[in-house]
């Protein structure tokens, strides 16, 4: 809110337009609500155009189900959950349906939406051990509504796999490009896609990958102009950009 | 290019359609010219929706200018120079006339080309030590074809300057949000706006701050979702994506 | 002690008014028993203002209890015993009665004692998954005899959350700032309060929050001068020195 | 501020006690100026108690004359510039008459205040490398109207230097340990002084010193609870926050 | 594929001396077999002289065995499949049999084949605890075809152990050395052995070994010319460029 | 063996002094004995006068057992085993008798002998915690014929604790000084001591430890010039220098 | 020397038919000649099929001069010297001619001798900026008597580069893989050929390379099990480890 | 001073046989001077067994002229100034003859004493490059009273060039080894020497020798228990220890 439109709302008030307790509502920035251990942001998808997320790590199986009933109540029709133990939710499934992926554990109450981006996003991963980190992102882009293309074990070590792919890669609204080990896939994928590519790094690797910074440090230095990168493992936040562009007007 | 595709041309070519010397171009995934010392992309405007751009770092006054006379040859209405030290821009200058920008050793040959994306890009920077790199991102804007709203100086340690712009971030179609230190500027300003925010580290600091480690990391641990990273005091690059988000249809 | 205070005590043991064993104690730079596996600092409370604490980690269950009883047998009215496990805790109880604190592994023995410091602390932090370390300093505020005002769950990616609470902050007479991730809370919370900020970066995170390492740096680099910064997870010695600046005289 | 005091002058503007322009300013959180490279913040020493301090590194000559000649046109007595080089000292000292101190490069502008605190602030450090750091701590504890005790050569190797000067640690308010290499001296003053300490790292040593990063990270793991620390090199910063001790009522 | 057997091919095409079939089987660089969660490198063999080998890391028993029995059913003798834990090669066990190492836990399908390179290849290590990496080593080696010579506990700091076998190192074809800790073993080796030596740090040690960083920067840093170096503990990857020099012609 | 000695062994063979198998023997730099898995250094105790260790971490009870039988059997009257956990110890103790130490895991085959030094070796630790890297180094030196003064708990954040033991500390033959944390001890007690003092580095503490790598930094970084560093937790390492020292003449 | 032989020499030794003199030459392991500041190994082209190499940095043009003279003297052909200033280089070729390579500060003194091993080696690299170490790499290839592929500019983010050039690679015996930034040539090159690929990461790029440390963890991830590594920068390592490929029988 | 010390001196204080200010001077721990900048230690040659030494780093040429002059008019015949630059040299030489070292850029004034130490102290390095880290030592080791043996380029690469110096080695009374890279030499002469081996990591390298570490990381992880570490290129304190071993009695 810049001072103009305060000015306005304070210029309401003085001439009896508004009243004080209704300019205080305009004046709050933006809403969220108190449930005691947690403040629920209701407004985000107002703001960021996707619903509440829930962060399942380090929240118990009781607080997870608290939130995402109050985000239900609140009118959200898809509630997505991520990092949550299948035990978590299996507590949470008494009282609200999830559907549950068990190797990204991720969960989603209420129903997928229809995707209505602009085109499509393509979730590629080099190799079959991040398939952990491409579900979250998968489940996460459905969840907000994108239609995705999924490119596994197309690791750069066997390039021909990759190219195979190019012009699904070159067609794509955004792509998330998922690697461990050296991440290499983020730089090649990065040349073959007209569109921004958001790289994630995999915990994947032993040794000299130190869970995952090896790959970090080559996708943020990657030669490819249009890469830019999340943290390690973030599935769930490349989604999130992904789907922000694929829906952006 | 897929299997269906090859075999479309490769049927085209058995009836006598596609001659063996034009199939060879179409098979050809890309195009490139070897001018000796380099390979240069005449294709990525087609590909990536922007014009070749030459990193200057670590290339001679004559190499920059035979690449930059190569370009406009090709056609180039724009061609970005970044990473140009003052003395060889001087020289490319004495054949291209060049506009240069001392504070972010930027340099653009022929004219900046009218906005024609899809709204506005928001560069903003914790501190007037983070100009070079801001300026960077915003000349790389510019010569793409964006219009560029500046807020300099919006550090998070007095939050006020920085809500006061709250709507110009809110109404943004991509925000680059600069900053060395602590690098919170990201978070915050990822909060704020409703579009996808490109974090760009820089490497002003002292101690602790590592030549820009620490502010990267924070950024990369950003709790805002919307937050994705590029290299330290890569304003070049975190343009390039915005700009690919402003325009993409 | 001083040369002239020395000087002073041993003219006293010349004119006979001291003792030389009389002396001996008063030379003895600071006094502590030897209960065999311990040195216990009897006299701390006396440098410091603040009873002796019980770190737990790496003791046994009878150890804590052997100096846990010889503290209260020296008249400490309140003991305080950090990182200590549930059931080493019920081990202590059986003899010594506690207040045990789960989330963050905390027992007292003996009564909190009534606030006597010059105004509040205030605790805040940025997630509900850094309780852990805010219960731990609110435990030690209170111990120490700390009017405590806990602010949880306001991470500046929501900065409306801890702008609402603006005035507790520009109020308090120390504050303690706890986040992990990306640490940008204490830059923030640095500039709306007018009163010295103890950061301290929590463990909470994944990838590349290094178990705390990216939320340390952020708050060492931070541009809100009145920021100084304790160890990882260090929920108790941010409140240890919150309480000696509001106990200052 | 918080609801209660904005729906007061939200009361006050509908019963025309305040007026629109009136309210704006009182519900403008914080003043600043802005002077095109800088947002100054006129209101800092209205919320931290001091005046404002201009950070030299990275600013021009020019920009910190203009910088200051705005902040004594805004009344402030004491102008502190902090990393300052001689040379552009000497360009600002042709319009506005500086103090300048040659080893930690800190130009004062306007008097040194009488100090006004409860008490005294040491200053300590252990070796006279690390003078330059100590003495930026000294002449900004002074510049915020502090008495400050220096205490230079103390390192820890020879404890009974140390030692000697127990008492005077043990009196102060505030402590500030300045301590390259090993940087042990913070433990150890820790230990005999009864006030927060609030621990500088230097850049001082060589080989596996890493810069400070070996005394950074000794200090955050120091026994001594009353420790707190800041940046590499940082003096500024602590006694900025040691005055802020000193002058709490 | 260069251009010309690219265009070879599409003349053969235009003659109709080849299908668009056939051709299209020509054009696709290398052949792979997608079997859902895996593209498998058919040809891999043909291109590197080796078969298909299977990281068992983080793949299922069941995984495991669909591709080893892929492998078989296209013709392979040898399957090798390193990083598989015992439970998961009894599983497999059942219906392929196989050889199972507990120490390094590799497992061979098929048989061994005869040593057809053109001499010995060295595996030795300094200590006995990094016998699970040359072990690994030692039937990577053997599956590949190679004569191996075993050179056990020959750790630097008993140098007389490793001088009476310089003859053996001297002879060999290619020498790889393992040691954790200090890696001091790859430069002695270096200097005695007339062919390449392929280092390989294992993360044998504790403190400042740091999961075998430590042996990784010496033998990086070796200053014997003919030292290379693979990822801690690949003992796999350093037998198979072993086997590449032993059998190149 | 220099030349000399080898053209005289020679010599002595061309005369028939000595025949071609005794000179054998005698070139042989140092003997060892080959049992399998290991290569025994039976003329260690001749070479560094001391008897031959079993660093038992890494290798099986039956291994352990089988080295310790071996040394006896050559005549070794003390067999000192490191790093064994308390079930192989219970293994090996069934046919030769050992004396356990829990809490540094530490075992003693044998008769710890008469202290047979120059002086006193001084052990001291900064707190409780580290106790079971300083029962390492107890039992080390005693094993190796040590008279050994213990002096626990003596952290530098009560110095006084030290400072009444200085005198032990100025009388010693060589100062073992073990600290996790800041590691400062080593400093200060390299200033009070008159002999070498090696460095023992903990892996105690938390956050910012890094396992102990802040002690490690520290004490490299010692201003005392008396202090050499062991790697992390290495008491053995430690004793074994000291006795050296100790023993030497 | 094994012991058998050993035994033969001094049994003809006692036979008489060998001198104790004589012996002793053959006893001596491996020669060199020490000429004051260094021992200069004179036999290393006897055991490692390759001259003597000079590293100039660190040492003056004097020091260069004299070794390299020593060298001519005992009948090199070819003397190799790397890291030699233009300043030293100058100064040497006044008495021996030298071939001086200004971008890679390499020089060969007397003849690059014909090509004599089995094939080829390719050397690639990723950008114009990694030329010099490129560079370092083909001349000490030919002075070791190699063909050599030159392959420059063929970075992944424009695979097609790479691609065209991929039989190249398939025919190679030996490929060196040179790369800084994310250093994913390597991985690429690594799939492509059938040989042994050494990876060289390079120093160059900014930010979060770490001059050349993202590039070296990287190739050290690789996913082609065909490549090792060499430190940063080290061309001439792997040429000489590449060209021993090339020559081995 | 012990308690019973300290009660001794008491009761001849109360006896009359000791004045007050005679006992102030005994119970005062240490004596030191204070010269203003500086507290010089002129009772460490009592406490340590050799004079003071000037660390020049830091220090004016005034300071140290002031200290060394300070030291000779105490006494002291031989004062050592270590890392002092040959400018600061010349100027103390005006007033103070000294011997200046180039290479290691360390002086002395006054004498260098007649050998009195035990024996002979062993200083080796690996190569010419460490010959200033060397220097160091060897002059440090001369001024405080030790016979040395000189023993450079001796790097493991090479190992014969070591092994011909094996006897000296395992006469020693102290080793100093010394090399940077990969830092193996300390290991291998661990092993041959009977003696403490004190391992200087040197800061000679590049690439991935990150300025020594890689030398330090491999010498903390010495499989070879008679080796201690002290900081990179810290030959001054190598040498301390070495010379306190060689005198200890």
């Amino acid at each position: 809110m810049n001072k103009e439109q305060l000015l306005n709302i304070l210029q309401g008030v003085q001439n009896g337009d508004i009243s004080p307790d209704n300019a205080l509502e305009k004046i709050k920035l933006a809403p969220y609500e108190d449930i005691g251990f947690a403040n629920i942001d209701t407004s985000r998808s107002l703001r960021h155009g996707v619903g509440e997320v829930i962060y399942g790590e380090g929240k118990s199986a009781e607080q997870i189900r608290a939130i995402a009933q109050k985000l239900i109540d609140n009118g959200e029709k898809t509630v997505l959950i991520t990092r949550i133990d299948e035990s978590k939710a299996e507590y949470v499934n008494r009282t609200i349906t999830l559907e549950y992926d068990n190797e990204s554990r991720t969960a989603v109450a209420g129903k997928i939406p229809e995707p209505n981006g602009k085109g499509k996003i393509v979730v590629c991963c080099a190799g079959t051990s991040d398939l952990y980190c491409a579900k979250e992102a998968l489940i996460t882009a459905k969840a907000f509504g994108n239609e995705v293309v999924e490119m596994y074990d197309v690791g750069v070590a066997g390039i021909h796999r990759l190219l195979d792919k190019a012009e699904l890669l070159s067609n794509a609204k955004a792509v998330i490009a998922i690697a461990g080990m050296e991440g290499a896939l983020a730089s090649v994928v990065g040349g073959l896609a007209s569109c921004p590519v958001i790289a994630v790094p995999t915990s994947v690797g032993y040794g000299a990958s130190f869970g995952g910074v090896s790959a970090l440090l080559a996708m943020l230095n990657s030669c490819a102009s249009n890469v830019s990168v999340v943290n390690i493992d973030n599935g769930f936040g490349a989604a999130y950009i992904a789907s922000m562009i694929n829906h952006q007007e």
